[in-house]
């Protein structure tokens, strides 16, 4: 088959491999039929030290059962799936929890060795505890909206479940990507009465009004902190989502948080240390919180909402490339001219 | 009147000043019957530069209005007081959501123009937001565990209650000091089942088992986390309190929570940066939480299992002084020869 493996910054290739085939009883075998690049594989693409040795990229997927282990009971061949960007039992206890992202069995794709998404099919673990089935056919126009309950519209939903968002809500969700711009439609859809959308681009402000944005400020750094007090008496919004990563951003987020509110990130922080004291968190009674999304435990709720045009987050993509093209969809949304790229293997 | 003054590191004098008197209209003046040093008066006690104009120090307090303003209406000459150790208004909104440490009008004693409460008396701003009244006597022996519902045990309370402490909860506190083992009071009338208290000293932590601490570490740092972990299957615990404020606190906090679990930090941390990526919180969705307690928001709940015994929180105190020896307990304190020091000025 062929698959995508990224070889340093800014190297993606596509290769011919192995296909991949059910080996545990527990596996299943799917075949692809949409995958997408992440705000994540932007984070490696920039950092990722030059290597002879591609590594496996892409972890969201909708696809085909082509086949299942002995065990797997949930799903089988010819079922179209949603599989969440980690793969779980979902019968641990951190499962039951709703962590299944801390899964005590499961893992990640596109690591440890399991396939990336990139790719025409990919070996599901787990199959039981991963897949979700969903009733379209493969040539379904809400296939991109599926695909984005694979880890970006439930990543952008995890923010605003985790930052406590409900009716009434005041929200400043930092950063315009795709996982931003979700966090907007999963707070307004959650009751948000007040949403502020740090982002300068255009193209994305503008889904991210439609999609529920009060405001949008395009200022960065301090001089967006100012403007988002300014829109707020000079007291911040009582939830703030952090979708970018960037240590500029937590500190945007320190700043317009409102005194008791709370922080929440999902953007994987490319930082370790941070003000977390007196001056930052402490004095003000701030709550940080957020992590990778457990989708998993999202994707029966609002899949129905989905699947009757309720909600649309696939349109996120705004731009859709072959597997074959895939190095140009990476490009593209680093230089920030696609807020998401689809691809079709 | 005599009052205590801080003047350097380990440099606490009581001298004679002027009394306190009604300034405006909203205030109270208020007769100090009993107040007592904080764990965070330490921090003071090892870190002030030296100089020759003391700083005012103390900021819990019991004690009985002399007098009050034209404006005051909830309190008056001859009630017996209970006062937050940070005035406020108790009407603003920040008041009103619960944080009235956050108060728009209010602030703190000890500092910006407000006298210490290690003195004989004390003028209280805000007064009608500030003060709750005790229906008990000047010569009550309730009067130490009243006193605690200034600060410290409604601090453990906060930690608690901003930790998401409920029924069946497994909570590990850290720190054996007073606020530390009002912690595990607090959690334990929450319904917490599991209470982990790390603490080496045995007198403290003692105490902490009547109070309901099922286990006790007295293993710091890398060894204390590998303790916890032993006792919670590798896991940690739901819920951990940080009752201790330094670097090493915060870092067995992050090595002991449990996957989704919460760190609620009410020892005013002695450090700005701290770990908060993806190998401290963000991994493991840990949230992070706490802040100075708004102890005005807790008493009227508390108050009645104090009055009726059902509470009795005033045991961290095991030491008292006058107020001319109360050098003698920061050094009592600071020498962990005492868990807490009541003065009676």
């Amino acid at each position: 088959m062929r698959a995508a493996f990224m070889y340093g910054a800014g190297d993606v290739r596509v290769e011919d491999v192995a296909d991949p085939k059910v080996e545990q009883p527990t596996d299943a075998l799917v075949r692809i039929l949409r995958t997408c690049v992440c705000g994540s594989d932007l984070h490696r693409y920039h950092q990722l030290p030059a290597s002879d040795k591609g590594v496996p990229i892409g972890h969201e997927f909708v696809g085909v059962v082509e086949g299942v282990g002995s065990a797997v009971r949930s799903v089988q061949a010819g079922d179209l799936v949603i599989s969440p960007f980690a793969w779980s039992d979902n019968t641990c206890d951190f499962c039951r929890e709703g962590f299944q992202t801390s899964c005590r069995h499961g893992g990640f794709f596109a690591a440890n060795g399991i396939g990336g998404a990139q790719a025409e099919a990919v070996r599901v673990p787990l199959a039981d505890g991963t897949l979700v089935k969903a009733p379209v056919d493969e040539d379904s126009e809400l296939l991109p909206s599926l695909l984005t309950l694979s880890d970006v519209f439930l990543t952008g939903h995890h923010a605003a479940v985790r930052g406590g968002v409900g009716p009434g809500s005041s929200v400043t969700v930092i950063g315009d990507g795709a996982v931003g711009l979700s966090a907007v439609l999963a707070s307004k859809r959650l009751g948000a009465t007040r949403i502020i959308l740090m982002g300068r681009h255009r193209d994305r402000t503008d889904l991210g009004q439609e999609w529920g944005a009060t405001e949008v400020v395009v200022e960065r750094g301090e001089e967006g902190v100012a403007k988002v007090l300014d829109l707020t008496r000079g007291d911040g919004t009582r939830v703030v989502v952090e979708a970018v990563g960037y240590r500029q951003a937590y500190d945007t987020a320190v700043g317009v948080v409102r005194v008791g509110g709370t922080i929440s990130r999902v953007g994987v922080p490319q930082y370790e240390e941070a003000p977390v004291g007196f001056a930052s968190l402490f004095g003000k009674n701030i709550t940080l919180t957020g992590g990778p999304a457990p989708v998993r435990a999202y994707i029966e709720e609002l899949l129905p909402e989905v699947l009757d045009g309720r909600l649309d987050p696939g349109r996120v993509f705004d731009r859709e490339v072959g597997l074959d093209d895939i190095a140009a969809g990476y490009q593209a949304m680093d230089d920030r001219e696609s807020i998401k790229v689809l691809v079709v293997p």
